[in-house]
């Protein structure tokens, strides 16, 4: 995929200057000093060669074939380049020039030419506004970056070029290897998602790495992500997730920076890594592209100090990995030959004075240990530490094992040596032993997924047609909400329990209703007006007899015809009291970037106060539903505490994965929410007390 | 203080050694290689001469007077070599010899042997099991690290001489300036609060920073540190706070890890800044040591490039900082420079093709701006930008400004020159922005802690007398725990309302009672042998009549006899019922290491599931119980959610102040709690329900 971008036979530099120091130059100058063996053509009308190639007037002037044009030119003259592309039949182009959407509206709409135009001449292309791209495995460096990074199996792309540089510039002197560099720019064509199908599809990487501030389709990153992260290890950092942070990422590239919310379940749903600094990118990346991932949780530290061995300690205990006792065969091994003052339980502590000879014995030992999934190393600089020969130790005993081994060498000055020593036989380093936890972890959690059971999707089929008439006569009055008895046809039609119920206008019918449903009841205003009934004294609830049912009705209608004179008043609702149960509220929402999500929150204060929700983008996997509940804070309420019973889970997650076929059928659902979603004792159910649904165009 | 360890006027490094690569040759060469103008004496019966310097066969035969005696002699050697120091008038001593208590029962007994020797000879003394103290300002290193740090402002402590080691590596070649380095080792005499006052009452020390993995005196570490933050930043970074961590912490150098939220308690009440990582210990340090405070949270970013800005507007949304919008005359100004496509808002975009004169431009303008009380400046290394040029101008333009400046120059190998220079400058240069705004949030933080007013200690007086008596009895009795009357009693006398009641032994009583108090009641079981009275069905409630409170008798009384049947059943508590109110838990816990806590939290599942609790040490200040209340994540109920009317908070705030005193009048109280305490309307006051206490030897 992409095959021109990154293996092309000719290059064309559209816009090769003789400047030194203007991008024209450097890109020149680039693509023919790295090994590149294919043709660079130079295109300038002015000159007749630079760097010593011979430059053509235009692309139409090459003889040859060209696979690939790199376009440095104005802004004014990218749309002029592009015709020449389809006519000189270039079909990959990377658009260097700034000036498009970036910039303000003017820019925008030149961007969207270019698509049109780039369409019609049969061009895809990366950029505009891009740093470029770079191959080290074809010796091709299509940017205008200092520098080409060594080879190696990590593949990185970002919206961000001066990440690129960031990145680039960091892993230079560390000898960190990539396979590819691609500066994505405003994405107005190639998008993250052809990218990283083509990163997976690339046997040069093993890791893909990514930066972005949004993505143009969030349900086709999804399903490109999913599909990827089974293959390879895919880590993201995403910006833009605070309110400051969103702001400052749609006045960059104009990117949409979307919800956290939506972000953080399509992340989760599908696989990705994600990182949450430029460090953590950095980190991962180098466990990832070098080490086995660990086969479990349990996990060893070797240490020639308390102090770090401690804080080691720490971070696993708020990681998912585990710190588990050596086999007593282990620890009988090991006090063979470690003095009687050294620390025999996790973390190994090999005392200050350990030299290799001791690292390398310890760590063998410990990682015969079956139980032992992973080792991290830690040292810091004694004197008596030869930091070189310790690491070829750790480096010559990871060669005999398939286990994880990620160390960190503390300090600096001391360390340098053994550092790059580790780095160079693939052992990643890390400044802090919290580095070493963090990046290890996240191994772990990698290899749960692409372990986990393939995700099942249920269907419910032939609900939809009612519905459908439902919604189009609703559309038809040019109406936004459902009314409450729609609302109650559709949950009746999708399977949902709701209470009895009727409708009185008098306060006769009322007490007939109430009769007829059976004492106690509750009773609602209907009103298309109102929306939120109870914060206006619309609802009055455990109704005993004849007279307290005629009160409320009078106190209910006056109550609110004094509040909202204009609403119109429907009557009152006569419910069926469902005692027992607990609370809770699931619903649909609509994400700009990723559609319709489905939510989950135990009822009233938790959602409203504590914020204790969670989200998953449709369609839900009977997974997903599991997970969602458990994840919030309060789902131990759920399980029942002090001696409660336990309350019908299995009903909740029944009625998500409806929603999610709700959503599904029908797009034009804008939001909608059940809350309550009445939860009775296991076994019992599921009841729907009240519900909202507000559709729009589809 | 403590000045004939950093300052001495001689030394005699006892137990000197001839062989290069022992720690008694690599101290004695440390002690003369770095300027150290007194005398040094090396002790070694077998030598006349160690690197050019006379020595002595013992201290007793060195003819001038020793200020400091540095012991590297094996560990049973040591007592002799204090006795020897007692009667050479030698009060200071660094005692680096391990064998101690880090190693075992053995060890732990000669330490304890050690302490009393030393109080007899006039000893004070550093470790043991330490790697020894640098000072730079006297030129004195007596340790055996490899190298010496650079002059500076940065007094570092450590529990771990692992972690000096690494953090002077990596010091090193970064040549960040450090007053003090001591390494503390096993902490038997000197602890950690001598170090801390000697380093705030030390002139070369700006910022204090630590490593600890417990204290040995709680209440004291809380006074010192309150005492010395009020003076100069301290920073400190405490492992072991989890189980994994404890239990390593324990092994290492049996230090007692102690309570997690003891320690954060202790922290925020005394001003201490505490670091997570040790990544976040250093970058901590190097931000206070060079930069001013800022005056507020108002920061400003500049950045050549949008991804990085983003990133930071991310960190800083999630910090205390705030990104506020530069008043119209700043944007008017920058608006005169920068190119139109710039972003003018926050973060200030000066783009990628910024050279160092828009960025001394740049930042100049926006620390004009008086709403600005910080600046980062982010850069990414573009090929036009140059960074060495552009490090000189922000130390130009910082050198102008009583304000914070904060840079992330991104990348490594194109920055390091620039970072150099601003290192050099005074200004903190960090690999990421994240960590830029984290370093800038803590001195924010700092700002604020010493600009608060002076805590304010409310006292109860005149309680105690009737309480004294109560405790007497109970522990004359042999008794832990007090019986629900001595508990009404307790309470009573320190002013909290209760409920009515009256304790009935029969069915009649109970019947009268109710009558007595007025109906509705609850009804309760009395037992010393229960405590959860509840879980056994020993609580009913809302009785409203005469056959309610006899049934209710009949089946508390039967019911707690068939489950626990040993149980001495006392009668049954029958209460005035309250109606109305939220149920709050506050009480008293006692930490081994910081003694009495007051604890606070929403009753029931709030406390149970959530765990949202929060903490204080005593004595409790006003300022104390306001944060603690509203600390917790369900703090808005009681402010009232959904329209509800706010509770009487201020009623809470008093009675855990009242419970403070409580604590500081009986220190045998091991145990207390109010649960629940009902919270009445605003106004309304509070009313103890039910309560429990334990209480101990004091």
């Amino acid at each position: 995929m992409l095959d021109n971008f990154f293996n092309p036979k000719s290059i064309a530099v559209i816009g090769a200057s003789r400047t030194p120091g203007k991008v024209g130059y450097d890109i020149l100058k680039n693509t023919i000093q790295y090994g590149y063996q294919g043709a660079v053509y130079p295109i300038n009308p002015g000159a007749s060669e630079i760097l010593g190639v011979k430059t053509y007037p235009s692309i139409l002037d090459v003889p040859g074939k060209i696979d690939l044009a790199v376009v440095v030119v104005p802004s004014k003259n990218v749309m002029e380049v592009i015709e020449q592309c389809g006519a000189k039949k270039i079909d990959s182009a990377i658009i260097i020039t700034a000036g498009f959407k970036e910039s303000g509206i003017e820019g925008a709409k030149l961007e969207n030419d270019l698509v049109k135009k780039a369409k019609e001449a049969g061009v895809r292309f990366i950029g505009p506004n891009c740093l470029g791209v770079i191959d080290t495995h074809s010796g091709i460096n299509a940017s205008f970056a200092a520098g080409m990074p060594a080879k190696g199996s990590i593949g990185f792309f970002s919206q961000s070029g001066a990440l690129c540089l960031a990145v680039l510039d960091r892993a230079l002197p560390e000898d960190i290897g990539f396979s590819k560099f691609i500066s994505m720019g405003n994405k107005a064509d190639i998008s993250d998602t052809d990218i990283m199908l083509a990163l997976s599809e690339d046997d040069n990487t093993k890791v893909i790495l990514g930066y972005i501030e949004g993505v143009n389709d969030g349900r086709r990153f999804m399903e490109v992500a999913s599909q990827v992260s089974k293959k390879k290890p895919l880590i993201i950092l995403k910006s833009g997730i605070t309110s400051s942070g969103a702001k400052a990422a749609s006045s960059h590239t104009g990117a949409l920076a979307g919800r956290e919310a939506a972000f953080d379940s399509a992340f989760k749903q599908s696989g990705v890594i994600r990182a949450h600094t430029i460090g953590e990118l950095f980190n991962y990346a180098i466990a990832f592209a070098n080490q086995p991932l660990p086969n479990g949780p349990n996990v060893a530290i070797v240490t020639n100090s308390g102090g770090p061995g401690i804080l080691a300690a720490d971070a696993c205990d708020k990681s998912d990995l585990q710190l588990v006792l050596l086999h007593k065969e282990t620890t009988d091994e090991l006090r063979t030959f470690l003095p009687p003052v050294a620390s025999f339980y996790n973390p190994i502590d090999i005392m200050g004075d350990a030299g290799a000879e001791r690292y390398e014995k310890a760590l063998y030992t410990v990682l015969q240990d079956e139980k032992i999934q992973g080792v991290m190393v830690l040292l810091t600089p004694t004197a008596v530490v030869d930091v070189e020969a310790t690491a070829k130790a750790v480096v010559n005993i990871a060669n005999l094992v398939d286990k994880p081994i990620l160390t960190s060498f503390m300090g600096k000055k001391s360390v340098e040596s053994g550092s790059k020593i580790l780095m160079k036989y693939n052992i990643p380093n890390y400044s802090y032993p919290e580095e070493a936890v963090s990046a290890l972890n996240a191994m772990y959690r990698y290899h749960v997924w692409i372990n986990r059971p393939e995700k099942t999707y249920p269907h419910f089929d032939g609900l939809k047609d009612k519905v459908t008439q439902i919604f189009e006569e609703v559309k038809e009055e040019n109406r936004e909400r459902l009314s409450e008895s729609e609302v109650h046809e559709v949950l009746n039609t999708y399977g949902f329990r709701q209470p009895k119920s009727l409708i009185a206008r008098t306060s006769e019918e009322a007490v007939a209703a109430s009769k007829g449903i059976g004492y106690p009841v509750v009773m609602k205003i209907i009103s298309p007006q109102i929306i939120h009934k109870s914060d206006i004294g619309g609802v009055r609830i455990n109704l005993n007899k004849k007279k307290d049912v005629e009160n409320a009705f009078f106190d209910i209608t006056t109550h609110v015809k004094n509040i909202m004179p204009t609403a119109n008043i429907y009557g009152v609702m006569i419910q069926e009291m469902i005692p027992g149960g607990k609370e809770v509220i699931v619903g649909i929402t609509k994400d700009a970037q990723f559609g319709h999500m489905i939510m989950f929150g135990l009822g009233g204060i938790y959602v409203e106060v504590l914020k204790d929700i969670s989200f998953r983008i449709t369609p839900l996997s009977q997974e997903d539903a599991h997970e969602m509940i458990r994840e919030t804070k309060t789902f131990p309420l759920l399980r029942g505490v002090r001696g409660e019973a336990e309350t019908d889970i299995e009903a909740i997650e029944k009625s998500l994965l409806i929603l999610s076929q709700l959503a599904l059928d029908f797009p034009q659902i804008i939001e909608a929410d059940i809350n309550p979603l009445l939860v009775k004792k296991r076994g019992e159910g599921v009841v729907a007390i009240d519900a909202r649904f507000t559709i729009g165009g589809d």
